[in-house]
């Protein structure tokens, strides 16, 4: 594990390191804000999944993250949203396909399987690597993230019982079985049986009986994916159905950007800061 | 004056406008937060002048000052760093002449001097303007700025008496007469009289008697530019021999980066808002 950069910020610091990932086969980038506390100590680190296009700068630069966390003594960690590279495969002709969007699932079908292996990376992967070699807490953990990382956000949680002390999303995609960007992922990535991609969607996977842990949701009213690509609704009936336990907090005005989720990460960190000194 | 975006953002609505100026003779863009208060009262203002190479988004995207606005019952305005359009000259090859790089001079010399105005545009029919047609307070107003925009704000403080209740800078280029960056533009604006440069230089300003007012300065100690183009130890010379009020608050570690603006730009929009509130 390499640091190729190191940039103050609120008292503690922005870190960005490179290493070669044995899941993804090849090397990943990721960033770390590291608060003032863990000059100390160790200390509980929350994980950021970004959206679509993006890459691991996208949320420490744009959604004012770091001085909450500098406040509430956590650590973010902020990995990439797909392996990346010259000899990792990509659809060049699509920001929904390959690099950028790598979905958070292990890839089966070639000729992605070897590389887009995202749901491995970042749930168990990367936290055995930044608990090894940071000063993070073992073990205590929670997610977020934004669109298609709050779909992984989401689809963490509830696979991985007890592994995160809390879960949050921004507009995430709920139902991804049932919109363009899951299924146009799905289908390239698990191929064309469409049981195999429940086991991917947070919708499907609470229908399915996973264990409980409660879901922060914040969904902008005009967000303008909503409507084709997100339906926070239909996970809604079946939380509901199911008895399942969600606060989805429809908030009026906002759209899909990081103006919408720098106007409530400072919530959704205190929301997971709170529940890693539970 | 033309609105062509509207983002919410902590309550508030982060806006983009396109007005045709008679100062810089072309179409100019700028951004505006309001904060909630302004849909019920008007606001005062602060004005943020951005560094070489930026436009009017980079500090509603990086800086996480929203927030801080919202929460002060303060608008931002945010104005771009140059005229721009086919029609206007540029530097193509250059990030520190043309295009990005108005310096906040009015200039004086051809090709420049019909378009590039800044230092109108942002004291004059900038304000004009949105005291006109937004729900800002007229004449209630602060100024502050990043590297080229901390000496656009200093610059526009100390030529203007009583414009401004309070002023700060980020890493400003303090000494711009006695640094690359400075000479270049001022040779290239102003023509080869160093005479006339004076006039848009804080420490030449100060040196030359200009009416006292409070200048809060945070610099990063660790600024890749702060050894060959900020020179605040010579502002700070001449501050002290004049008797001139400096808060120069030397930042250990922090670089030139938005995420040393980030880090303080809390304090500033505080520093201001009291001012403002005075």
């Amino acid at each position: 594990m390499k640091q190729i950069e190191r940039i103050k910020e609120a008292g503690g610091w922005l870190e960005r390191y490179q290493h070669e990932s044995e899941t993804c086969h090849c090397t990943m980038t990721f960033s770390v804000f590291l608060p003032p506390r863990a000059h100390k100590e160790n200390v509980p680190a929350v994980y950021w999944l970004s959206g679509l296009t993006c890459n691991d700068d996208n949320f420490r630069t744009k959604a004012g993250a770091q001085r909450y966390a500098a406040e509430l003594d956590i650590a973010l960690i902020i990995p990439d949203t797909s392996p990346r590279g010259e000899k990792v495969p990509d659809a060049a002709e699509r920001y929904d396909l390959g690099h950028g969007a790598g979905f958070y699932v292990n890839a089966t079908r070639q000729p992605w399987s070897k590389h887009y292996r995202m749901y491995d990376y970042v749930t168990r992967e990367l936290p055995a690597l930044v608990e090894r070699w940071l000063p993070i807490t073992p073990g205590l953990k929670s997610i977020s993230g934004h669109s298609m990382g709050g779909h992984g956000a989401l689809i963490a949680a509830l696979r991985e019982p007890g592994a995160y002390r809390s879960v949050s999303a921004f507009a995430p995609i709920c139902h991804p079985v049932d919109c363009g960007w899951g299924q146009g992922c799905f289908g390239s990535y698990l191929g064309d049986d469409q049981q195999t991609w429940k086991a991917y969607d947070a919708s499907c996977l609470i229908e399915g009986g996973a264990a409980e842990i409660p879901l922060l949701i914040d969904q902008g009213t005009t967000d303008e994916f909503l409507q084709d690509q997100l339906h926070p609704e239909q996970l809604e009936n079946i939380c509901s159905e199911r008895n399942f336990p969600l606060t989805l907090r429809r908030q009026e005005g906002y759209d899909h950007s990081y103006h919408f989720i720098a106007s409530f990460i400072g919530e959704h960190l205190a929301y997971h800061a709170a529940a890693l000194r539970a």
